[in-house]
């Protein structure tokens, strides 16, 4: 039976939970917060008055923050899993650190939906522009602080990893956080450009990571 | 420990994701799209008036939606897993096409959602089954996509399968695009017919799949 | 690779997807539509009226629907997982069975909501119940549909089986139907008397299911 | 063929779960109820008054709530690995009580989005914090619920565990319970010291587990 070979398999591993049982839970968690954003779009209201196609193309900015947001979760589901090969054990304070991170992507549908809502109202852009430039700075920073975390010292790491691929990735994750914090800054004084670098973003995170050196 | 072995297995993986792990967790989205599906019907508001059963009896255009949009998600779900079985290896193109792909179906809900609220609504019936029946190509183009993307040159297929079976295949999805291409176009004149075509290729795709040809 | 290992695996297989699979994707279904219940239950508006606590006690139709198809969602997905280790083998058919089993497990929120409802509005109170008591029976026609194309002739079943032990359980699933199709035809008499019949099969489902019959 | 060699190893299994198969459901049920907090949070309606910054501001209590009540159900997911790992096997009861444990967590987001709403509201702040209180309670209660029948004369649990470890775990479980019971009957009086209760609680949930203990 599986579940006693598991009891014994663990005797030497803390009682900790494996990185795979927590990839399967973040990878639930994900999959559930990237289909949640479709509810942010809600049928318009036009019985009876032949205006359904002209409102479909309206929501626009529904559909412009839809796509952002998706692609953002779909890129860290898709990091979290590249990240993961990289780690060799977790502990609990990893654990902790990984739910926070889960906390800030499920938090990114609230956000998408207040831009989608009032992208296109100029007196509330800015607010709107720089909530959700601030919910995109949530998962960068918390995925940030998974990797010190886990990279500091080697704590977690794979012993073979080489450690300049590891400075490489560090410095890569503080430069992408540094570019959501820049978006978040300016968003305040000119939404329209916060907005452009985040999309910029999407794409910038759209690139193929590296490939893990380790020391043979 | 599990995650170790990973890590040393995908040494000549080139740090790719493993099918497995993109079949787990577009099944997730799979699930939960179609799932999500039944909050498009809201309760009908009568208190006291005695009419309740009349007004789940006039629902019947979101049932058709719901019905329509659950097998198709379904078929997608059963298809999906019937092409990774072709499918030897993944690079990161591939998981962005098929983030992409999952991006289409997880939309699919809010046309399905616009379709039950109008389809009885004279004047804004053709805009409805118009985007309807977008909501239905969307995923079949990206769909086609993903597979001219892994089956161009071989380049993701396994080297074992019949060329003339992935040949098959190729005709087989660009057909069934096809398809959903007519009926989105005859939507904007005639969108019972569109709506009976989008039926008819739910039907269509219950058929088996092709059971795949490898040479020997 | 364990993808090319599945491909060759499956060669023999009929590109059938595995039990497995199913068992997976109908997992999360289950787990989705169970945990979507609670988004039924609304927030009662009550600011600044000091009645909040009472308006909490009065959502008692909800609690009680919430707790019936809770429950019987949760022994669908253990009756799931019983039955499919009977099965030796899936195919094409079956799986369609099954995404229409899982259609009717998805639907069932919305009788659950339209119960919840108008379970204390008099006028409305019996096309409340028979809805919620046809959203019961949904999933047991259905479930029977899957058993009777899996069991018909040994078709899909583990030849080990004890063919006595097969009829018992096709014997006690036509019972469980008839009881269901029973609340359905009293509801339109006597909602209570409905309501009750559902609640005792809640409890009967809640019996531990035989343990199977294999011949030596 | 996998479901084959399952449906024989099960033989000596009682046609029962494996511990594997509850704890993926349940993860699917944690996973969902998670995500699902966020849809508590309404984007607010202010067109064209320039006051979107404030009232993102507003929505404290929501965020308050959404935090708490996230980190619960996250602090639960792990702690429901970690139990599980000490379980030999499973039974029917085990597994009903496992299905009310999910209901008890599903019910959350109810009880967290009554709290985000009246949390600020002085008439209704006693019952909105009772029934959070009381929401909290129910995942606590039922979690003990299933520990006792699991470690009642060594039942489900491994038996090279050692008794004295099963004993503190119990005491543990019964004091954290006692606290969130005390919370509850605190919160009809002084609703802010319920809350700050149920706060530390999250805080004390947060330690890290015993590392179980085996007999040699």
């Amino acid at each position: 039976m599986p579940s006693v070979t598991n009891a014994k398999g663990k005797l030497d591993n803390q009682a900790e939970l494996s990185t795979q049982r927590i990839e399967a839970f973040s990878d639930g968690v994900f999959a559930i917060a990237i289909t949640l954003l479709i509810l942010n779009i809600g049928v318009p209201h036009v019985h009876g008055q032949a205006r359904l196609g002209l409102e479909i193309w309206k929501l626009w900015p529904s559909y412009f923050a839809y796509l952002v947001s998706f692609i953002m979760v779909g890129i860290y589901w898709s990091n979290h899993h590249y990240v993961y090969q990289l780690y060799k054990r977790v502990d609990h304070q990893f654990l902790l650190l990984n739910v926070f991170f889960l906390l800030c992507i499920s938090f990114l549908p609230f956000p998408t939906a207040v831009l989608a809502e009032y992208m296109t109202d100029l007196p509330n852009r800015e607010p709107a522009a720089s909530f959700y430039s601030f919910g995109l700075l949530l998962p960068a920073l918390s995925w940030g602080l998974v990797w010190m975390y886990a990279s500091k010292d080697n704590r977690l790491l794979d012993e073979t990893l080489d450690p300049k691929f590891v400075k490489l990735l560090s410095r890569q994750y503080m430069f992408s956080t540094g570019l959501f914090l820049a978006a978040f800054a300016i968003s305040f004084s000119t939404p329209v450009i916060a907005l452009c670098i985040n999309v910029g973003l999407t794409v910038l995170y759209m690139l193929p990571p590296k490939r893990p050196v380790y020391l043979t």
